[in-house]
């Protein structure tokens, strides 16, 4: 049923994000005994896969809504996808931040155009300030992960791979609020040919692996993963497309995370963030499972505060 | 009286090594003031422009020689070139290493199927041990930077920049033993349109300017630059092209390698070594210069250790 949403969908925002490179490696190849190719979303506007949502929901709006401007809270890639999406589009971003969250993407947030609201670093304080900016600008708010337009926007990234690499076995993504493993799994299902989609998601908050477990959404008592874009929990809009068409999620240490990241960044050249070194890490965590096998990794992004982190 | 030489180079190389993309950036034009075209040798085979030469210079070698070994001393980028490049040829490669080598470089080599010698860090030592290698195994010494085989494949990075982009007003790259800007010059002169190559250099190890101000080859007595690949001097190969064919030297304060180095992470999400971001640092430096203009940068590598790398 989404097969022609999804053209339309690519169709929509082409112009307005990039259809970013997929790189190769033959020492990853080797050391994972996998095929992979490594969609590389780092290299997207404003540096993460965020971008395609965000510009998909701004333009489903009417003139409107438009008019009055978009909302949103996050801890960072989605308040720059935003502001930037809506600065291409002629549109007020208002964006809410929590207070711990790091400079570089603030700054970015700013450099964007985006205006930022800083609230404490909890769901409760995020929502009601967000709230506060619906009611006094009429602004129309936009969740960062669990919305149909931002789900199908996240998914042309799996569309652009498979139309390059049609015979893909299975897709991996990382999964936080579950937007891009949703999109993803979306892409997979319509347009890849028995084509898995499987998530990578950090133990410390494994709250997508429960979900899919237990069939209602799990949270995180905590979320102190390095894979600072993944600490959110599923949304019901996207639980039941990850229920139905995601084949399953592995989950990975902390440890991994950085070893993946580390092997990305000195083998592919790249600056990736530690979330999307996610998926990355459950194929070298599962090599018996991919073995052989066609691989896609959808690496979300490459946004990263080079004064805070550390590979050793 | 290059140029058909030069065509030959690219042509017998080509298949031993990439044509690396050539990235851009709006926020980076914005900055700097100039149209930038980054050629990015750190996605190059073994991660540098370095694979090109050393390719070059092996294939240029007879059958008999090919047969008895080549042999080289280099802190780094050049050892992993050699090993790779007589690798794929089936020729033994012996390279001499300082023992304060970086660990990350020693390994490459290592597994790039290259026989390491350790030596003390200083000049006269490595050349001993290279001398002792020639005399007892037959091999030929194959310089880094200063063998007329080896500036000329470095040349085809430029070459194939200018294919892409034959309008540069100017195309800059870092200077460090002189080889990689040698050859990038020849390449200005014959391919591009009044197209000058300008070299970027540590004012910690500023022997190029002061080479080309006084005539005669300068040394250094410090080499503490944080761009390592750069604290060699020239030779009277590539000296006499960089009179001839370079248009001048900018030195660069280390501070201003790092911010170059670090805009170049952050934006174009790509890893780059400091000696790389040099080239860049040098345009940062002189935005008057360079505005409007068209410019090339040769990115030369992307080995770095990521254990002792530290933005802050």
């Amino acid at each position: 049923m989404y097969k022609q949403t999804l053209l339309e969908t690519r169709q929509r925002i082409s112009s307005f994000v990039h259809n970013t490179p997929v790189l190769t490696s033959h020492l990853l190849d080797d050391k994972s005994g996998a095929k992979l190719f490594f969609k590389c979303e780092n290299f997207q506007k404003m540096g993460a896969f965020k971008m395609r949502g965000a510009t998909n929901a701004i333009i489903q709006l009417s003139k409107e809504q438009q008019e009055r401007g978009v909302v949103t809270h996050s801890s960072g890639n989605f308040a720059q996808a935003l502001s930037l999406a809506a600065k291409n589009l002629g549109v007020n971003a208002y964006i809410v931040m929590p207070d711990n969250a790091p400079k570089v993407k603030e700054d970015a947030v700013l450099g964007y155009g985006g205006n930022i609201t800083k609230c404490e670093s909890n769901i409760q304080a995020r929502e009601e300030a967000a709230t506060q900016i619906v009611s006094e600008k009429g602004a129309t708010f936009i969740h960062p992960s669990n919305d149909l337009n931002v789900i199908l926007g996240n998914a042309t990234a799996g569309m652009e791979l498979l139309e390059a690499h049609p015979d893909l076995n299975c897709v991996l993504t990382p999964v936080g609020g579950g937007g891009l493993l949703a999109g993803t799994a979306l892409a997979a299902h319509y347009f890849g040919t028995q084509c898995k989609a499987i998530g990578g998601e950090p133990m410390l908050v494994d709250d997508a692996f429960r979900s899919l477990q237990s069939g209602k959404i799990e949270t995180n008592t905590t979320g102190n993963t390095i894979a600072d874009g993944l600490r959110t929990h599923l949304g019901d809009i996207n639980f039941p497309i990850l229920q139905q068409y995601v084949d399953h999620i592995i989950r990975v240490e902390e440890d991994e995370i950085i070893k993946a990241m580390r092997l990305l960044w000195e083998r592919l050249k790249i600056v990736v963030e530690p979330s999307s070194a996610v998926a990355f890490a459950a194929i070298l965590k599962n090599k018996a499972y991919f073995k052989g096998k066609k691989v896609g990794v959808i690496l979300s992004g490459g946004n990263v505060d080079l004064d805070t982190l550390r590979f050793s």
